[in-house]
């Protein structure tokens, strides 16, 4: 058996930062990069390089703050409301507009509202003035000399402005890190080139590069290099030359990528760690040539982002002056039961959403090669090394990544996913901005189960229930027992079989099933309770079906597997079979309902959504989706 | 009397908003804007203008998510750990690397760890695999045509990879909303140019153009307009030409160039509000002309940030489809009591720190001349219309301006503001990004009384004690009671005279002050205590002291009053003379101390505070300057 790297073992994390720090700190890389003058202009979100002291005074000169009259304010002793004191104009009172310096031997301003113009050259006053009343004095914003901003501050727009106000037309900023970002792996290609089969998109060097721009850095991404040590080592050495602030090595997917990595990298500089307790994404390498820091990235995406969290953004804010973000964390209730591996610092993706008064964390899919994992979650579960994870309905700490308004308004729907759902959650999008449906794909029966857990506010079940001829509605008086619940129908929609274009079998009914490699869908799900009672109809056992016991999750996935010839047939939606170009032959129109139990009702995301689904541009759209019938659409069944 | 506008009565601000939303909507601009197309590299922040659907399916072919061998799975049923099964290299296995597609009839993958190659041709393994095993599924992450990302969704790097992993290489964004800034104000200067007396530097534009370009939109700034109908007038319909979506006419200074403004819309178009009822802030024009509104924003600079965020910024966001700004409120204890003008929504400004167990708020000063208040505020403090303020230690609700971590670090000094505190601050941020030194100049007393109230960690003081010829020690007694405390020696600094340049008085001693306008300092202060000391022993009584009455609140703004010639001389810091080329006579060097209750020394930030002080850079560094000793400096007086 090949022995691969038994001998670097995973270290944790704290320890691969603190050895990286340690070489930065030798290599007198540890520090705030040095500043650049910018003018303010240009300076927004940049970082101050130095304390910024005052150049000037603001205002510069005392000045009027009010519209009026300048006089000194001893000359209007005499003044009652009884008896008014005319004040010659241009010798004992100057018209002043806000913001204009007092004219000599005057310290105060009567407001023009509390003036009476006798004629061309006498006013009347009713009231004396105290000295410096209505006055701005110099300096009262800032005086010269004193500390306006501190170092290391981030540049905000009034910050702009009051160092203008100051006396400044430029400022000194650090200069933004520097990342050098190499992809390789030879199945990869460039994101604008189609990928035939057999090779792949290479997309991390658009997430790590957008990070490291994101946390205020520049990114340079040069071209994929293939599985060869030495071109890499060349690649590595050309960045090196460039003296960037940082490199990173982009590992391809296969496994052997990173010992290409490591060895270019050893070749030029030391590996530091090779492996971190980090999961997903242990593969990760930390090196240093030349005195430049070098991390090797692993290849899935997952894996990718965040090794960029956890590793590239606290470098490009140290190297910027500026804190560690320290992620407001958030409580939630996990919905599921999560097993971590105990030697790692588990990273798990969770839905967010408040049911019943308590946050919720559902975890997403888990493979470090699902982007959508990320892309879809709305948070980051930290479990830290030596925990062994979660029961269901334990806490969880969670860095959210949405702001908590959303994760208020958002409405969880769980159980089986019909694609029109997406639509359905546009509409609530556009009739609100803070609108959010998350769909957790669950089942039919899973997302019953999840109602009655308090884990949903909606439930998307399409259950046939052959002994009345209908849906749903048995399996929800089973499933929420005395629970008073809504029952709304979403959509009809045509089941059938998927088949190969051309439909190379012949295959026309149920039947010809027992001649073909059938592809079927997970107990639970309403197209195989449908599937179950077609067979049952035909008088088919289910040990005639070849591959009735392999289970896909969605009916896209049985329309993928079909397409990709690793079933003949499979059960699932006109629309699915569509989407794969495959052949369909339509069984039924089955019924798509939505269950909420009735104490979600007065939800404001539920609400949003009820009106949302009532929409007549809505239930237009979703009608002319080939394979869904709207006329019911929004209808109470019970 | 002028009456000037007194039939315009200031509006409520969600009035205001609301008769801006209705004319948007009549003209057809309530919406979020149309899209154009951007390459990914782009779209970094942008905001999809569509639900974006995969346009390929990812992974798009089954592939191995392992290194190692692909095999038929039904092919390895025989295989036991007792009863090695030899595989034909090439004819029932093939080797294959994570991201391969699998071969043609095979459908698992055995990890290479997991097979020993007996010779050139063959290999053993030793059980048997389930079908599917370690092979990435067709559609795993993304299938086609299903919905990746919403409308109106914020770009994030892994947003960008999931496009470019499902067939994107461009994506339909919002177009940036434009906004068109013209200043106005015949007494400002661009920010580059030196103004002289009577002039102002114009940096509204500065503000609004960095909150328009922050918020995700475009400005564009036009050159300043003087206070002239006509021109601006000629100005607006220039930018209506232009089509943005937004146009904004700053104000100046005057209270005259509101009515320019408004007179200019009217004549273009529609004045729809002249006067909100903010705080700071109210004199805010909403107006439409050819379908396009039109702000005017006051001159105030905090009124112009405050109507920048309060109208502009959710503008934009709408016109990008992205939900206003919810942000996350805190609740903090008053350390003033504030009153409001009932009719007003008020906006305060507050500094933020935590002490023994609770947020406190401090508010900055008030004046909406005041950038600074802005610059050094940690939140606003939003005290609703029909509310009254709120009484020293009740509770505000705050919209922070830094992360909650940043505030629990924060060390709020209070008391004597000494300009070497922000020195401190200084090297408090280089030893931790996070350190941060909030300072609130009321005066030594003031400091301690703070202290004793626990609205302070820390006081700074300099509080002369002729009895016993010491400092602090007694008053220290007298404020804080019985509550342990620390005192230590932050610096000694030189007293004196300050002067106008050549000493034209020919002042030498505090006997010379009885011919001469002295700039006194506030009752408290401990320069002020040290100045009643000095004449006490020079039996020269407080009457005899002209401007003996008018009081400063700091050294610089002592400095600044005589060297605009408010008054002959003052008393304060030679740093301060210097800061304003006054000339300086040197009368003593006090001791300016820290106070800090013994319960604050857990702090961390109280704890980093004391590192830094007596860290050797930072005595060194204090000590260099002018009129300052660090000798003592980190000692404990007590």
């Amino acid at each position: 058996m090949t022995k691969r790297n038994i001998y670097l073992e995973d270290i944790p994390l704290d320890e691969a930062r603190a050895k990286l720090a340690a070489a930065l700190a030798q290599a007198g890389k540890a520090g705030a990069l040095p500043g650049e003058r910018l003018p303010l202009t240009e300076a927004l979100g940049r970082v101050t390089a130095e304390p910024v002291r005052a150049a000037r005074s603001s205002p510069h000169f005392h000045c009027a703050a009010m519209d009026g009259y300048a006089v000194e304010a001893a000359r209007t002793a005499s003044a009652r409301e009884t008896q008014a004191l005319p004040l010659r104009l241009g010798v004992d009172a100057f018209p002043v507009n806000t913001g204009d310096p007092l004219p000599e031997n005057t310290n105060a301003v009567i407001m023009i509202e509390h003036v009476n113009q006798a004629d061309e050259t006498t006013l009347l006053i009713y009231a004396s003035v105290a000295p410096w009343q209505h006055v701005r004095l110099m300096g009262e914003d800032m005086v010269a000399t004193e500390t306006v901003l501190q170092l290391n501050h981030q540049l905000r727009p009034v910050d702009l402005g009051a160092l203008a106000g100051c006396g400044h037309d430029s400022v000194l900023v650090r200069r933004r890190p520097r990342v050098h970002i190499i992809p390789t792996g030879s199945e990869l290609l460039p994101h604008d080139v189609e990928p035939a089969r057999g090779q792949l998109t290479e997309y991390n060097s658009l997430i790590l590069s957008g990070q490291a721009r994101e946390a205020g850095g520049e990114a340079q991404v040069s071209d994929i290099i293939g599985d060869d040590e030495a071109l890499l080592r060349q690649a590595l050495a050309g960045a090196l030359a460039d003296e960037p602030d940082l490199i990173l090595a982009l590992s391809g997917s296969s496994a052997g990528a990173h010992d290409f990595t490591a060895a270019a990298i050893g070749a030029l500089g030391e590996v530091l760690a090779h492996g971190i307790a980090v999961r997903p994404g242990h593969p990760v390498i930390i090196g240093m040539a030349a005195g430049i820091p070098i991390i090797g990235v692993p290849g899935y995406p997952v894996s990718a982002a965040l090794t960029g969290e956890l590793l590239v953004l606290p470098l490009i804010r140290r190297w910027l002056g500026l804190a560690e973000p320290q992620p407001a964390t958030l409580e939630a209730f996990s919905t599921r039961k999560i097993s971590s591996p105990i030697g790692d610092d588990d990273f798990v993706r969770v839905a967010l959403a408040e049911i019943d008064g308590r946050i919720r964390a559902t975890p997403l899919q888990r493979g470090a090669g699902v982007i959508t994992s990320l892309v879809r979650a709305d948070g980051l579960a930290h479990i830290p090394r030596f925990h062994e994870g979660v029961d269901r309905g334990g806490v969880l700490k969670v860095a959210p990544y949405q702001p908590l308004s959303a994760i208020l308004e958002t409405v969880m729907v769980m159980g089986s996913h019909d694609p029109m759902l997406d639509l359905l959650a546009t509409h609530l999008r556009l009739r609100s901005a803070a609108g959010r449906l998350v769909s957790v794909n669950v089942g039919s029966i899973g997302g019953l189960i999840a109602l009655r857990r308090g884990e949903a506010h909606v439930a998307g079940c399409h259950l046939f229930e052959p002994d009345s001829g209908t849906y749903n509605l048995r399996h929800l008086r089973t499933y929420l027992r005395d629970e008073p619940a809504l029952l709304l129908t979403f959509a009809h929609r045509e089941q059938g079989l998927m088949l190969p274009e051309g439909n190379p079998l012949g295959i026309t009914s149920i039947a010809d099933l027992r001649r073909a490699r059938y592809v079927n869908r997970q107990r639970g799900a309403g197209t195989r309770v449908l599937f179950d009672y077609l067979l049952a109809q035909h008088d088919i056992s289910p040990d005639d079906i070849a591959g009735y016991e392999r289970e896909e999750f969605t009916h896209l996935a049985v329309a993928a597997a079909v397409a990709d010839g690793i079933g003949d047939c499979g059960m699932g939606l006109r629309a699915a079979a569509e989407a794969m170009s495959l052949d369909f032959i339509g069984l039924t129109w089955e019924r798509f309902d939505l269950a909420i139990p009735r104490r979600h009702l007065e939800n404001a995301g539920v609400k949003a959504l009820l009106e949302a689904l009532r929409d007549e541009d809505f239930k237009r759209e979703l009608g002319a989706q080939s394979g869904y019938r709207s006329d019911e659409t929004g209808n109470v069944v019970v």
